[in-house]
């Protein structure tokens, strides 16, 4: 499992001259399979600017940046194409950068530093430092156990179902974008697409505080906000429909959201807004 | 220059899933830059049978096979094609194999392995290693102060006139296919395409112990025959134009060989046969 992962993350790293060069540098280097590594991490960078990180570890919030000329241009292509992706919020993390321009031996030396980085971090980290553990990380029952989801967790399902699970049920499957909240009353588990697709005209704002929600069908615009705001589901828990950097569909947690009845109706579009980045899970 | 060289060699690593991951493994775990690396090296196995090894140490004469499923059926497939590429001898040499079917784990173990031998191996040459210098190792210099070209050292120049210039001249440029040897008299240095071509039909033995040469148009077979039988030149100095892995055009040296004037009038066709595999070199 490890292995496949691991090595289709480094398959990836193609698109700079030296990103593969380094970025198996410092995988062998680690010589652990105790990290997890995301090559081609997609982070919103403030000011709706998006990047790519060429390699980015989760557990330790740490993203390595490959330089190389043209980057900034590349950069600045990706803004509009985003959306579908898998955007994680890196507000905190570390950036290290490796200057590609050097020779050969500087590079190594380079990377010789993001090493160290790495294992002053996991030092730092102590027993906050979770093991890498792919069947653990999307698995209901983690969450189910800690008591809560967070985004800063960066927390992402495979399946709907799973998503559902840790919230006090144990079902099998489950198709539909939407599910009452098992334990609370008022509340759906939401499953959206929040970018322009067939049906919906959604999107997320940049620091993913507000969603706005519209159908496609200009017919059906009024009767789908009045559905909503008359009906009994006024706040949302969110898991938006992702595309993960291997292209796998993905679920991905991006907080509790309550309807503004008062925007709704005066913008004619939903409008759901972030009241917490934690929900609690449940038995 | 190593810069290039290794990030390109280390770029055409992907044939197999996991040839990329270990490669680099074996690269970065060396941490150094004093041994040259050649990937998908062609080499003859005998029997009419050539293979790429996926990593070749030309300074130990150490090849690194990444054994994946279906191997043995790409093997075979090469057979037809690798005439125009660069085919290496590689009688004496190691043949380190990685067995890509185990854990990532048991993988870098295999790798730790294939560098503590590398070292071994290193050790064992002592002051004969030579380390890696990409412009010596393509440079009449290196092999002037030697004295000789050797078969055995895997010699091959940018451009013929490098070639030339190791047997006592230093000329600028050279275009031509044959040059009579400078020193030696009824001796040709000849640059030819050991494979059939627009104007020739020639081919070298499996064993590279005989070169055939024949016109592609019928109508001047014999008399080029009969052009060289009575010309002044029985002898060649062959380096065979050759791709080497990166797809450049380099002229590889193959040894001395004479003209076998009865076998040539009875298989209508010119037939040189390799008396020497070390040629002297002339300040």
């Amino acid at each position: 499992m490890k292995k496949e992962y691991v090595t289709r993350q480094i398959a990836k790293t193609k698109k700079k001259n030296y990103e593969n060069y380094v970025v198996t540098g410092i995988w062998h280097g680690l010589n652990s399979l105790d990290y997890k590594i995301i090559t081609q991490q997609y982070v919103y960078r403030g000011d709706n600017k998006y990047a790519l990180t060429d390699l980015f570890f989760p557990q330790l919030d740490m993203h390595v940046e490959i330089d190389e000329e043209h980057h900034i241009t590349e950069e600045n292509q990706l803004n509009d194409k985003v959306r579908e992706k898998d955007i994680i919020n890196i507000t905190g993390h570390d950036i290290l950068r490796i200057d590609c321009s050097k020779s050969l031996e500087e590079i190594d030396l380079q990377i010789d530093e993001v090493l160290l980085k790495i294992k002053e971090k996991r030092m730092e980290l102590g027993k906050k430092f979770e093991v890498w553990d792919p069947e653990k990380e999307t698995n209901p029952e983690t969450y189910i156990k800690k008591g809560y989801i967070s985004v800063e967790d960066d927390v992402a399902f495979h399946k709907i179902v799973d998503a559902i699970n840790c919230f006090g049920v144990d079902y099998d499957g489950f198709q539909r974008g939407g599910c009452p909240h098992p334990k609370q009353e008022g509340v759906l588990l939401w499953f959206p697409k929040l970018y322009k697709n067939k049906l919906w005209d959604n999107k997320i704002s940049d620091d993913e505080k507000t969603i706005y929600e519209k159908s496609t069908k200009k017919s059906e615009v009024i009767s789908h906000i009045n559905g909503v705001i008359s009906g009994e589901y006024h706040q949302r828990i969110v898991f938006a429909r992702v595309k993960n950097s291997l292209g796998i569909i993905m679920y991905r947690f991006k907080g509790k959201y309550q309807l503004n009845i008062e925007r709704s109706e005066e913008e004619e579009q939903l409008v759901w807004e972030r009241v917490s980045k934690q929900v609690k899970t449940y038995e």
